[in-house]
């Protein structure tokens, strides 16, 4: 069978299961809608660490753990870990995984990291290359405030289009075989970039990239939206995803029946105070590892298209009057092999 | 035929080619003893841009679109790029392809993201998920001293165990089939981190990564060091070369005859003051690109081992007390097909 379909999608051939998730998540999203499905919430932004950054660090090293350990791993059956951050220099992931002693890709893909990593999983596995691998992310409101905008402390004003970003950590374990759900379409995206120089709006600035990168997979698999129970876009947000319910359409797609954002579904939008919605890489992580693997495991739903989107500008670029490069990338899960 | 072998190192089996590699050099590098081997060499720092990061993204840009050229490729023929670069948040590569519209997997390996991108898509074409990739990465003296360190007008003292990050950036063409040089073997490294804390110490951060793949390439392979031509650690520069050149004969394997470090290749250590060599993201990959494909194509060396290092931390890390994670992954190359 061949793997390539149209311009940026492969097919997964061979049977490769999602076989566990973990998710651990801070203490406002152990507030809100989701937090019956974390495997851990913290009490604290420190977690017992002296450091916001070590606070990351120790959080993907539990998720990547938890995960290894409700999937029945040996730590030894893991052949690569894929994982990234938000971090300069991806220090929540080198510092956390560092004991781990998997051999390690890392990625930066910003809040698009979750879907990259398993993306990468997938193919590794169906490719041959291994048995089982693990995909992994993390994101701290404190860690991207102070890293991305101001001091904590300073106490800073947030604009109405700003998102939250999301204190979580995401692992999920894959392999060769088991019992699904099953991962079966990657469609990798591009970077698009509409001039959008407005780094308290991310979510009006990645919007067209998940647009884009949806309007490929459908025209790469020939599937219409109402093919899946559920799509999400990663951290897009309300402005972001009010784009694309608006957008979409005008291509031909209808999504006006199952289609959320990971932004607007980890936060009570009425209640949390969250402004646009949540981001960051452990937005969409953690919304995958514990409420939406928890519900293609309970059959609530069986085909799920799950496409994480990343804001790739760094304050430095802003500073330069550079506009935000994005990319959003689409993972398809289902609980039929081979769908 | 397998794919896996040992722990840590797949064989690549079908022909994945490398086709073509550019490599573009910063000044001082362009007067070094590899400068008849790149492609374009900046008369200054900036090359007609008004910030370093802008010169540093248009470096990768034309190292990808020159590499593509030598291959004699279209653009609507490369199915994924794999790039990073040294930067917060990756900008170098983000803005330098954003205008290339080709399916992207960002990376972050640090110094190590040559070899990196290079093992990925080798993995992708060999596993049927492309039929051409390109790897490419970037690094710029001035973007990574700011960044890293202190800013330049300063003038800051360095260190005799300092590195001089190199102003350079690769990119290489991979593609099925093709006339080689081939990628035969991927062993992708862990993290070590022998708890080394001095950031101007980044080759003695770095040399127990490179022993610790190098290991586990031969022990997975059943090589000894002698089955190649040449065998080149990424930029452990002089202090960390010296630590690989003692410790790995204790491990019973000799490299005596057929050991170099790009980072002691790219500059004239004698004349240039470079302290302990060169550095960064650039220099494995332009040595790589530049010197040692050249060297692979007119049969100079047929079997080359390419050990590109990295050191995952970064100035918060440090300022935190943090020692020095490091990682290498190895790509074997060969002028024999299935080597």
């Amino acid at each position: 069978m061949t793997k390539r379909m149209g311009s940026q999608t492969v097919a997964i051939n061979s049977n490769v299961s999602l076989l566990s998730g973990a998710a651990i998540a801070g203490k406002k999203e152990g507030e809100g809608p989701l937090k019956k499905y974390f495997d851990t919430i913290l009490e604290d932004a420190e977690w017992g660490e002296q450091t916001w950054e070590k606070t990351e660090s120790k959080m993907q090293k539990e998720a990547v753990i938890t995960a290894i350990n409700k999937a029945n791993c040996r730590v030894n059956d893991i052949h690569y870990i894929f994982a990234g951050d938000l971090l300069n220099q991806c220090i929540g992931t080198s510092f956390g995984i560092r004991e781990l002693q998997f051999p390690f890709f890392g990625l930066y893909g910003a809040c698009s990291t979750m879907a990259e990593s398993i993306s990468l999983s997938a193919m590794m596995i169906d490719g041959g290359f291994a048995q089982t691998c693990v995909a992994a992310t993390s994101s701290h409101f404190c860690t991207a405030e102070r890293q991305y905008r101001m001091p904590l402390e300073y106490g800073g004003q947030r604009t109405p289009t700003a998102q939250w970003t999301v204190t979580g950590a995401g692992a999920a374990v894959l392999a060769s075989g088991g019992t699904g759900p099953y991962i079966t379409h990657i469609t990798t995206g591009k970077i698009v970039d509409m001039g959008v120089k407005d780094a308290n709006n991310m979510g009006g600035a990645m919007a067209p990239a998940a647009i884009d990168t949806l309007k490929a997979h459908f025209e790469d698999t020939g599937r219409m939206p109402n093919y899946y129970d559920l799509i999400v876009t990663g951290d897009l947000g309300q402005i972001g995803s009010e784009i694309v319910k608006e957008l979409m359409p005008d291509m031909g797609y209808d999504m006006s029946q199952n289609y959320n954002d990971c932004g607007c579904m980890i936060f009570d939008m009425e209640k949390q105070d969250v402004h646009a919605g949540g981001s960051g890489c452990g937005c969409s992580a953690i919304t995958l590892t514990g409420y939406l693997l928890e519900q293609l495991k309970t059959k609530a739903i069986n085909n799920l298209l799950f496409v994480a989107t990343g804001a790739l500008l760094s304050p430095t670029s802003t500073l330069q009057g550079e506009s935000i490069p994005s990319i959003a990338h689409a993972v398809a899960i289902s609980n039929t092999m081979n769908a």
